[in-house]
């Protein structure tokens, strides 16, 4: 045992000895840092000038454009958050009070709330060692087990409930298998959602992700690849839906110049012309900014090839990954060692993070239904997220 | 019927007339726009230049300082916007599914939407000539009729269901009567909240709105007197509340260095510090701006008390108003006039607005128990708000 622990300190002190590589400095490295190297004080300035701060203003629609045009998404509708965003997506999919979601256990929690949000029921599905998302086998063989398709829906015989959508997330960047997931979810009757909020720049099959849900989702939040502040955007190739999205995160008010009906229960989830500005100038120089975070990707990779007992992960089969999260796994389950590991570099202030506390795992979602979820326990017991910004 | 016809519409260009000597250019009038006269574009800079554009950040914290300094409320927690703080005021005043919460008619959708996002049940009251807020004569003899207290609740002997909370809106920035209305809510064991979205600068017996209910909240969207492009606050004296409002809307996060738990569902409703820098830099000015709201409304009682058939609409005994929108009430309800003022003005490019359609006539709301609106009714066929932005 103690020859053990003293490999295990020897260890994380060699993670550290390789993280300053690409952390050298005696500062702070955050997770993921902002970077603006564009107009972003051009537009902002604008916004005060004209006055156009608020949710109205040319940049919101910009920046909407701007982001269709880059993911071929045919709509986007900007929001005060990612989770603004999934919360009026799951709305928009038709899920109703007691209706069950399938979604992933290893995933921020944002998505689990939105599900609540609906007065829905989050229904855990596990992992894949090659995408870290959604595992689309074990995922069908759960679904042939557990559930009929009675009317066109596809009921929980366990739980006699409807199962109305699944939410796949493109985990740090890396997009879950479409194909299979699209295929299961048409056989199965259910509505797919994608939790693109880390993957804008991510592409499957050549084309950006967000394309293959009916509705889609990204996050701007401040740690994000590109951030608003805060923020995020509805994405959909449905035009009634893009519309209806519009509609609702804007109060649900009927135009008119004067009149003030709203038709619906509706929420105030605009985003505000000056974050969108900030979107907008971001938006400029994309490619650039994904340009570096693969030479960042193929820094860690380089620099953690001859180091035993983990590897960095790279983007799965048909996926050209944005590298949002750089990712260490360790070839074995062991959470002391990933502590220890998480201890060294955070109190060198080189910020490392473990995966979110898998879902099922948090008391607040105790209850929910579950599949086995094996793969999502042995990868959060493997997984740390590295410094990625940018400037890196 | 024609006489009558041709009188009013003299009456409208008589208004118009009478509004051109405020805003005398040929210039679009919006209702409100903001006027950024101090240091917001080298707080927005300081942002932008540091990279603290997100939900963490020293203007989030020294705007929050600002309020409670300001309104005397200890406790101010940022919020994405007044719904979303309303949102949470709702959830931590303890109201469940099912609950219902006493919401006058008369007010902006946000407020009853608030209520239904808790799964609860708009409860209409009525207006009061002497505030436009709630009526609390008539709410005492409402709930005189309608209640029971058991075990210290308030039950509704019509629907059996508890009745939890009251919330007062400040209308137009003019307080309710307070004095009243906190002995009703504590005679039948009601929890007072204040939507005092309108009303930051508004004093009701020298002391600022906000201080009364258990829970207040304040509103900076774009039309506001003070505006974060979208954005709002939480107000309360009550600590434990605050660090709760505080964990909630920042996604129930318990604090550790790395590690991710949630004790609750929670919401994004975080500020992001760009829009709080907005909110800085015009709170360090606030006092002249409510000076010249209160300049304006002189001008608008001036210019209108020759007119025969309305008056301005003037703060009540003990409050000192913001005036946030002025207010004409027609002496009579007529909503043929009411609409040809609102025609005249608005195709003279000067914004003039009805009152919101009152909740209890949006067909979302029409099966919420109510009591008799008639004064709300009469209001609403009598009232036009004017252009009220402070560079008039």
């Amino acid at each position: 045992m103690k020859n053990i622990k003293i490999n295990e300190k020897d260890f994380s002190q060699q993670i550290l000895n390789q993280l300053k590589l690409i952390c050298p400095e005696k500062k702070f490295y955050a997770l993921h840092e902002p970077n603006f190297v564009g107009k972003e004080w051009e537009y902002v300035k604008e916004c005060i000038d004209t006055k156009w701060v608020s949710s109205a203003g040319k940049f919101v629609d910009e920046f909407e454009k701007k982001i269709a045009q880059f993911t071929g998404v045919k709509y986007a509708i900007a929001t005060s958050s990612g989770t603004a965003a999934l919360h009026v997506a799951l709305l928009l999919a038709g899920i109703k009070p007691n209706d069950e979601v399938l979604t992933p256990t290893l995933t921020f929690v944002a998505t689990t709330n939105a599900i609540k949000y609906c007065n829905a029921i989050p229904h855990f599905v596990d992992s894949d060692y090659q995408t870290l998302g959604v595992n689309p086998k074990k995922l069908e063989r759960y679904l042939k087990e557990i559930t009929i398709i009675k009317n066109n829906e596809c009921i929980n015989k366990k739980t006699n409930r409807r199962i109305k959508a699944l939410i796949v997330m493109h985990t740090f960047g890396h997009a879950v298998n479409l194909t299979e997931i699209v295929k299961i979810a048409k056989k199965y009757k259910i509505d797919l959602i994608e939790d693109a909020a880390e993957a804008l720049g991510t592409y499957y099959k050549n084309k950006h992700v967000g394309n293959w849900g009916k509705l889609s989702i990204l996050s701007f939040n401040g740690n994000k690849l590109l951030t608003t502040g805060g923020g995020g955007m509805i994405l959909t190739n449905n035009k009634t839906l893009a519309k209806k999205a519009k509609f609702i995160t804007t109060t649900a008010k009927k135009s008119h110049p004067y009149l003030f009906n709203h038709s619906e229960i509706g929420f105030n989830y605009r985003l505000p012309n000056i974050n969108a500005a900030l979107g907008v100038a971001q938006m400029e120089y994309i490619t650039q900014t994904l340009e570096k975070k693969r030479q960042l990707a193929q820094k860690y990779i380089e620099i953690f090839q001859d180091l035993k007992g983990l590897k960095t992960f790279n983007e799965p089969k048909y996926c050209k990954s944005n590298y949002w999260l750089n990712v260490l796994l360790l070839d074995e389950p062991n959470i002391k060692l990933r502590n220890q590991i998480l201890e060294k570099t955070n109190s060198n202030n080189i910020m490392t993070r473990p995966v979110w506390t898998l879902m099922h795992k948090l008391p607040i979602f105790k209850d929910c239904p579950k599949m086995n979820l094996n793969i999502a326990e042995n990868i959060s017991k493997r997984l740390i997220n590295m410094p990625s910004s940018t400037f890196l």
